[in-house]
């Protein structure tokens, strides 16, 4: 008998759907649209209907599939019989429970980026390790923690919030958390955006061409690739304060492997190189031979972790 | 048939040794000189004798022994496969194995700040949680990290080095692992002396009773209680280094729980309310049901740890 997985990536508008052999091979991906925040208890059973309209056509018997794992954009507490996803309007949810009754199979509830974190372990460039930290460098900064094989979710849920470490004393401006100097003021698209800036209006007359409108951190990136010499300190900035970051976390959890993911790797080398600099420069001697690498799964992460979160570990 | 475990803690000049029931009752505890440097490997021999004598004393067979466990001052890989204790001039040592043959018993071998975390969620302030970070302020700071119910030793053994998270980017003097900054220079006895000196050269006049003499950071804890300004600033810098740093540890791993030992730790409230002050102000607003206590196993809680840790979870 063949064995399935399914994994699912849950977002404010669409969720993310897939199917896998227990291997790690996704077989078939696709999204449905998640309604809007009025409908929000109708959006599992939506999800449900989906899977079984596409197992039927694969012609996948329900015994031929171990479970079903979901990664979602919140706090997951009580192995998933708590869930409170702010953007869809649920406080206190008990997704899993819900969604087992839906499906009538196991279902495994994990946050959504700690869901990616398995899945680059499983299938990605975290492939043959046992443990690595992912930070996923977007509008905000996730992460996610794998240790011996298993994500750190944490007593309150909180395992993994690396955009939230506290990087700067000094800073000015309000964090989403409500706090000051995040990890993810300075790291995410928005916080290279705020960099580029601040560095323009302190450096009259550098950063030419970036004055007039408005930019992207890719944009910043491309630019140090020109050699513009604000965005190269930009570039190095952003570098520091995420492999000092990265350096301190090798001193909590020491893991094998940093990944480097979401839509700001896309920067690629120049963005490695940067922070890999720092990484070295500042982690503990004895971590020295923890590596630093770009995430390689893409959006496609928190489904492959969502589907591996259903077998056991090893 | 009763059933047995063994906890050893081994430091640079003698080696603590515990009987156990597998419940976590200490039947009997006793010191064993360790030879100095150059006997180094005699160490483990004359260990297991004295151990094996103090078996036949209380009429404990072999078979009730399920095993021993020893934290060792220093980086532990491959499962106690190889250690490094360079005070104990081992590089690379298989102390598992060696102890497994003098013992004719399983051995694990861990750190001892891990020993001494899992001694404290085993039998001491942390009974019942299942995750907990313990510091260990003396004259370095120790740490050790437990998560569902085990120690994080990490990829290359730094796992729960929380005396070295690099906490200030401003500090001149270097640490002993040769970086700047590390929470050590702060929150050891040493640093809370360091900063207290540091204090009174800068605010002339204040301080008083404290120029003329040597003192220690109890005294400055002493001093504090009696009001004395400038240890009272002493006391909250401590607080604040350690509470910030308590905070940033809830964004990557959340524990439910935090326990201050060592010897800084019998300073008692003044010590616990300011940590526990700062601590609240930092961290995020979902980790903020974690709870910050004192440890209560004192020096015995690395034999609890040890013995704790032949045990399967659960």
């Amino acid at each position: 008998m063949k064995k399935y997985v399914i994994g699912m990536d849950l977002g404010g508008s669409s969720c993310k759907l897939g199917i896998f052999t227990d291997q790690g091979e996704l077989l078939a991906s696709w999204k449905v649209a998640t309604k809007k925040r009025e409908d929000s208890s109708a959006i599992l059973g939506n999800i449900a209907d989906s899977l079984k309209v596409q197992l039927r056509k694969m012609g996948i018997d329900h015994e031929e599939v171990l479970g079903a794992g979901m990664g979602i954009p919140g706090v997951v507490r009580k192995n998933g019989n708590s869930c409170t996803c702010v953007n869809l309007g649920w406080i206190d949810k008990n997704v899993k429970t819900e969604m087992e009754r839906y499906l009538n199979l196991p279902v495994a509830i994990l946050n959504d980026a700690n869901a990616a974190a398995l899945g680059e372990l499983w299938a990605g460039s975290g492939k043959g390790v046992s443990s690595l930290v992912l930070f996923t460098l977007g509008t905000g900064v996730g992460g996610g923690i794998i240790l011996n094989g298993e994500p750190v979710s944490g007593a309150f849920g909180a395992g993994g919030e690396v955009g939230h470490l506290t990087v700067s004393s000094e800073e000015k401006n309000v964090c989403g958390c409500g706090r000051y100097g995040c990890l993810e003021q300075y790291v995410s698209a928005t916080g290279i955006v705020h960099t580029m800036k601040k560095r323009i209006q302190s450096d009259k007359g550098k950063g030419k061409g970036f004055c007039e409108k408005e930019y992207t951190a890719k944009d910043v990136f491309d630019a140090a690739r020109d050699k513009d010499p604000t965005a190269l300190e930009v570039v190095e900035f952003t570098g520091e304060m995420l492999g000092k970051a990265m350096a301190n976390i090798s001193s909590i959890v020491d893991p094998e492997l940093y990944l480097i993911g979401g839509g700001v790797s896309e920067a690629g080398d120049i963005l490695l190189n940067s922070v890999t600099k720092y990484f070295y420069q500042h982690v503990l001697s004895m971590s020295s031979d923890a590596r630093v690498r770009l995430a390689s799964l893409g959006n496609e992460a928190g489904i492959y972790g969502a589907a591996r979160s259903v077998l056991t570990n090893g």
